[in-house]
């Protein structure tokens, strides 16, 4: 959003209006990384800024952020960078996931910008890594805080590769879908609210509330996410219904349906990728026929109180009611 | 290569056979690597270590491993991981270049093999990625030099980005085309001997000796590389001739020959990235014609001294004749 004079205002998402202390702070997370960039060419520049100023919800710095009241140590500046540093590698995360597959572009002739499209998408997120790891380097407390880190990252690109070479096979267990989405999202959610904690010198034991705190909100989120795919909310969840399916992802709903029954859903999939539209309508069809739908938002709805419960286990102050307010709001979708 | 047994016998280049001392260590470098891919799939562990045995020279862990000998402590445990980290680095920004991109996938349809490709490639540059940085956290022995490796990690993926940006453009000037690749190889290598010095605790101002030296070794090497996509000589090279100008990257052979006569190169460089095969060839006659390929041999010459005298300031040690011997055999690309 511009104002009148042609200068951008709002920088960060309007939600945050209603904490205002916190949305003072994401402001400087956005600065600092839009500082960081130091790359001469302007295009680029100007790619790294736009999707600084997407309007993502800028949810994984705002945990961190929170979770960096914790401990003793007040210190703004390093609870800034570090949260610039969780938003950045969430950024890299999502351009890479953006890149597009041989599979998509069968149409057409590619156009200049499309030529150049993937590579740019590659090294842009390459270079969010690089500036991920210069904030951590630059104002991680300790190299142990740094090797904890970097090994949970990994943690995430592992997941990412584990999920790239599940697609197209049948669902076998809710076991194999969760230890997914643990390494794909809600180990970034664990890191982003562990950093926290542990940057501001809270007692190891007390970061691992915060630590399971992220991860169960991010596995809720993660669930959420995806029942969200079965339900035709155009609106909520921002982007098409039913594209996992149409990506060979098979999620929640449809493992807990095929449970109840698997025979007719064996019988489309065997087709993989070839799948046709009537396919993808019967399959959501035939999830919410067998209760998909309904007994993932069952899970769901059991890792927020986990999620929750870990929350009641940190130490009491200001940000404790902002934290559960967030993960409340966050965790029945209604952002 | 297997032996009768079918075992994997030989891991590494056969170039370092004749200096078993760091034949060795580069098998610490290549197991470490193996050790460190800590994946439960069997699939992409299989591919990360393809690559790590696909017959690079290692050349970047080469240099890190020679530099290491520079500085009084020799703590061969931390040598071999700041070598292995140098590597994963090396092999991140491979598979990513290779990443295809939509203008190279026009035709046919597409298999489930390229359909899990360009992902499959970025994801696991990524992990590459964070391996590197899992390894510096690990074995690096301050964040000082961690934060300083970062930028200059930072530094190599602007490099990328710039000669993204420079495709389908008309070459502009010498100067341009250096600091394209002063980011984009040099970087690498002077990050490999900086490493390799500063981690032995060598004083900065001889570790500044390793950097200089390493980003000529850079500068030279890759000059040479684009001089040999003009020369045809497949069995050196080890890709097709010409591939540079195909991909719209004008080097410096095309700089030079474009100084001496700048139209007949125009007429044809407008059709960006139409140009017909034997526009190619013509474009490549130009340049032999109006002297590219001989001043650009001129410059790389430049270079190569560069690095010599600098590579001469060294401390005195064994280690100085290994390394001059590998810089000139690698600068007069015998390898």
């Amino acid at each position: 959003m511009r104002d009148e004079g042609g200068i951008r205002e709002m920088r960060i998402h309007p939600m945050w209006k209603q904490y205002p202390y916190l949305e003072k702070d994401l402001e400087q997370v956005v600065k600092l990384i839009e500082s960081s960039i130091r790359i001469k060419d302007q295009k680029i520049t100007k790619t790294i800024q736009d999707l600084i100023h997407s309007g993502g919800k800028l949810l994984r710095p705002a945990y961190s952020l929170l979770c960096s009241e914790i401990g003793p140590e007040k210190n703004k500046e390093r609870a800034i960078a570090i949260a610039a540093a969780v938003e950045c590698l969430h950024m890299a995360t999502l351009v890479h996931d953006d890149v597009i597959d041989d599979s998509d572009t069968r149409h057409g002739k590619p156009t200049v910008h499309t030529q150049n499209g993937n590579r740019f998408a590659i090294y842009t997120g390459d270079y969010l890594f690089s500036l991920t790891f210069s904030l951590l380097a630059r104002y991680a407390s300790s190299m142990k805080n740094l090797e904890f880190n970097s090994r949970g990252i990994e943690k995430i690109l592992i997941g990412e590769l584990e999920q790239l070479n599940s697609r197209y096979k049948e669902p076998t267990s809710v076991k194999e879908y969760l230890s997914r989405i643990s390494g794909k999202t809600a180990q970034l959610f664990s890191i982003s609210c562990y950093l926290g904690a542990i940057e501001s010198y809270a007692p190891k034991s007390v970061a691992m509330h915060a630590w399971n705190m992220g991860r169960y909100i991010g596995m809720s989120f993660q669930i959420i996410d995806d029942i969200l795919d079965y339900q035709g909310d155009f609106k909520t969840v921002g982007k098409p219904v039913l594209s996992d399916i149409r990506q060979g992802i098979y999620t929640l709903p449809m493992i807990y349906a095929m449970r109840m029954n698997p025979k007719p859903f064996k019988q489309i999939l065997k087709k993989k990728e070839d799948l046709t539209d009537e396919d993808v309508l019967e399959l959501a069809e035939l999830v919410h026929k067998y209760k998909g739908v309904e007994n993932a938002k069952g899970l769901a709805k059991k890792y927020t109180d986990k999620a929750i419960k870990e929350l009641n286990q940190l130490p009491e102050g200001e940000y404790k009611q902002t934290l559960l307010e967030l993960t409340e709001m966050l965790l029945t979708r209604k952002l």
